[in-house]
């Protein structure tokens, strides 16, 4: 790079940054609503996060980045190969930024308000009818977004690549179809074996004691409290990056891993934040990669390490120690087996982390028909329970736990679900090669000795930022396209043995 | 006002709100720092706090908001008394934000970062002579300020200006002038009575009780935590306005009533923004006036009211209760004379209420001097020194403990001192007319009832924001000019029976 050059290319970081900087102080505004503001402040708050988001929007829609983005793409055969991926997430979301006309923009978040005011409502009268023709013009409204935005083969692809870039209506259809077709058959027989002992979990774990656990978790693990904290909300979340990174859970008596894995699942999260690296935080190589991604690492600490007999062992004489008579006279085994018990349910965000997939499987499905026109809103109803009843084996009494449990499609978010399930593939698909990779993973996670795993996630995955798309990432990683076998090797091997199921 | 004013005037209120939203992103940035970020989150922060500051400067000199203000002032005798005042507030901010070239504001900040720095050397090695050149570089270029502002008499109006709108060198002067003659020989008085008893005040008192003391008498006295919080900070302070706001205090375990006070203290400035108009919040009319009227609050609910024998003898058993052992025999009289004791000291955050304003009597007497060219910086200890003995009756044994222990000059803030003294005797005139108005305070205090007080002090103080200057609102308020009797008034009451003097 020349000097003009380089004048271009550090001019448009020092932007981004800027840009990132406000991003942080909404996700401080916001983290403060939930955890920290009091009641009363609600009406300012919601003005200043509006200000912020407007303030963000008219430095990330400056001309100036367009022609920087312009002169660095005119010249992009003198970048390095980092400085090209730089340029394409930051020209990415430029283009999706600048290219909505305002007018849709404003239709779009007018509609949004509104559909989702009749949601609650639809969902509370447990009657679809009330929210249908809303979701008819979110649909509409987001067919046109697509062709705005472009798309290779159909519409849904667009909405899916805000989310996952790269990723494709097919290549998605295809990952999940496979995950379907070979979970079904597990789930069946998942459900007809005899439950494991679960009464235990219902005693009464003090909250101080839980929160004791969390935090020790948190922190063996490698979770840096000096760049983070842990804090209750109602909501679970992790938010912030680098140096300050916060974590969020809550706590029920009657509930005591419902802390234990939140805080693992968001600490995972954190982790990954706190992985990032420092020299380019608030640029794309210091940024965390999609949501696939994300929940990778959060699902990889709570289920293949937090939820593995392994952790549980390390983790033995300080769960005795907290709950000594709630515990007393259950073994290991039967700990195990309850805490990674398996049980299709109608409700996407109580499921365990087998059935899970295919209540992604089944969102991704209805949007994609929704979105080509094959399903009709009038339809849906009908055919996400059909769907239900073939993959999990259970009806919904009503569309409350039905197809209007969720908040995404009130807001907008068509495209956003199969990330979550994607994460979970990504989570084995990453954790098979760690495996080899670490060598003797069970061994170290029984010791509680996690550097070696850690080291191996910040220097694979976390120190990458967005230098890769979430798919090109999981093959540099792994050395296979992106698939769902490593994580049915992960159910079979894992629960095969937990209810007596031979694959 | 026409169509065509009142769109400008709206413009220029809402325009004038959305700064103010930014000031208040900027305070929970701050808040955040202070009480809950983790310590690697400095540096992000740091930008954070920078970026919005920046924002917030750019729309304050916007020359659109000039334009307003123009167009409003060529038609003011269209605007009513409070439109005209909200006019007057915007235009002196948008003055000192303009006025100022971007050269000068950054040699100030170029120096005062320096001089912050070199300060902080001077007073550790207890040498004046490191921090001598810079200090005279900081009177130089507050010169400059002074002349680009303008005043009426002497440069030295200026600054007090700033902080305090209509102040003058000879207003101040003439008030502390007062009060330092009619003190001085009040304070030898003191200083020369028997001390009294003090012993129990070293005891052991467990945190866990002082917190719960602090915050009853936060809630007691009205401030509403549906609307505010109370956490911990190192350096105390009230920060947010209307529905959030945000008191801080520290509890040390042998310093029970320094938490007690801090937080009535902090809670007298929460009340006063909890009490601001709600429909005009983010513009003059629902702005808290200056540090001289907001310190009147905090010192009157810490002082007047907190310290007074009907406040102890409202919170006697409550103090019994949580400190048995450590006030077991200890009565009324004792513990009322013993948290208000006076005794002459060298450190100004240290003095009780009586010696304060002396305090900033020289402080006063010193910055005018240095601006007026009276005095060098060359002769400032020796200058300091004099006056604390003359005083205070007592001589620093190094300039750490004399003119260099204030951060004020290191970093600019010359003219900012006498507000403080001020506080405290708009305090005293405030509280007299309170008590004329509202009849039986002392049987109120003790009774635990202070929804009068309060409704008297939104009504009167409160409400107006900043509809009046200060010196104004005080004579509006109190039907007199601003002076410094009331005050001495009150010392003679409470202070003459405690130390068995008669005035």
């Amino acid at each position: 790079m020349d000097r003009t050059l380089e004048e271009t290319y550090d001019g448009l970081m020092a932007d981004t940054k800027e840009i990132a900087d406000l991003h942080h102080v909404s996700e401080i505004l916001e983290w403060d609503q939930e955890v920290m503001m009091p009641p009363r402040g609600i009406e300012a708050r919601s003005r200043q996060v509006a200000l912020i988001a407007g303030v963000m929007h008219q430095r990330s829609t400056d001309p100036r980045r367009g022609n920087w983005i312009a002169e660095l793409e005119a010249r992009s055969g003198e970048l390095n190969d980092e400085q090209k991926a730089v340029l394409r997430e930051i020209k990415r979301d430029y283009e999706m930024s600048t290219k909505l006309p305002p007018d849709l923009v404003q239709e779009i978040s007018r509609t949004t308000s509104i559909a989702h005011n009749e949601w609650i409502k639809s969902r509370a009268q447990k009657d679809f009818s009330i929210f249908a023709p809303h979701l008819e013009t979110i649909v509409g409204l987001k067919k046109r977004v697509a062709e705005i935005w472009g798309y290779a083969e159909t519409p849904y692809d667009a909405l899916l690549n805000a989310y996952e870039p790269g990723a494709t209506t097919a290549s998605i259809g295809k990952r999940l179809g496979e995950l379907r077709e070979k979970l079904v058959p597990w789930v069946e027989k998942i459900a007809a074996a005899p439950a494991p002992r679960r009464d235990f979990l219902t005693k009464n774990f003090p909250i101080e004691q839980q929160k004791k656990l969390a935090r020790a978790a948190m922190e063996v693990i490698g979770f840096n409290t000096d760049g983070g904290r842990l804090d209750i909300a109602v909501h679970p979340f992790c938010t912030g990056t680098g140096g300050d990174v916060r974590l969020t859970t809550r706590y029920f008596e009657n509930e005591p891993f419902a802390s234990f894995y939140g805080v693992l699942h968001e600490a995972g999260h954190g982790l990954y934040e706190q992985g990032l690296r420092e020299d380019a935080l608030g640029t794309p190589l210091g940024w965390s990669s999609t949501m696939a991604i994300h929940e990778s690492q959060s699902r990889m600490w709570e289920n293949e390490i937090g939820r593995s007999r392994a952790f549980l062992k390390f983790f033995e004489s300080r769960l005795q120690e907290a709950y000594p008579t709630q515990l007393s006279g259950v073994s290991i085994d039967e700990l195990y087996a309850a805490i990674n018990h398996v049980e299709p349910s109608l409700i996407r965000v109580e499921a365990d982390e087998v059935t899970y997939g295919l209540h992604i499987a089944l969102r991704f499905e209805i949007e994609r028909d929704l979105l080509s026109g094959e399903l009709s809103v009038s339809d849906l109803p009908a055919a996400w329970n059909k769907k239900v009843e073939e993959y999990l084996g259970i009806t919904p009494k009503d569309d409350a736990e039905g197809c209007l449990q969720d908040v995404h499609w009130s807001i907008g978010a068509l495209g956003y679900f199969p990330s979550y399930a994607l994460g979970s593939l990504n989570a084995a698909q990453f954790f098979a090669k760690l495996r080899e990779d670490v060598g003797d993973v069970d061994g170290k996670i029984e010791a509680g000795d996690f550097g070696e795993i850690l080291e191996w996630l910040h220097t694979n995955i976390h120190r990458h930022g967005r230098r890769y798309l979430p798919d090109e990432l999981v093959e540099h990683v792994t050395g296979k396209p992106p698939a769902a076998d490593d994580f049915m090797t992960y159910v079979a091997e894992k629960f095969g043995p937990i209810y007596g199921i031979s694959s």
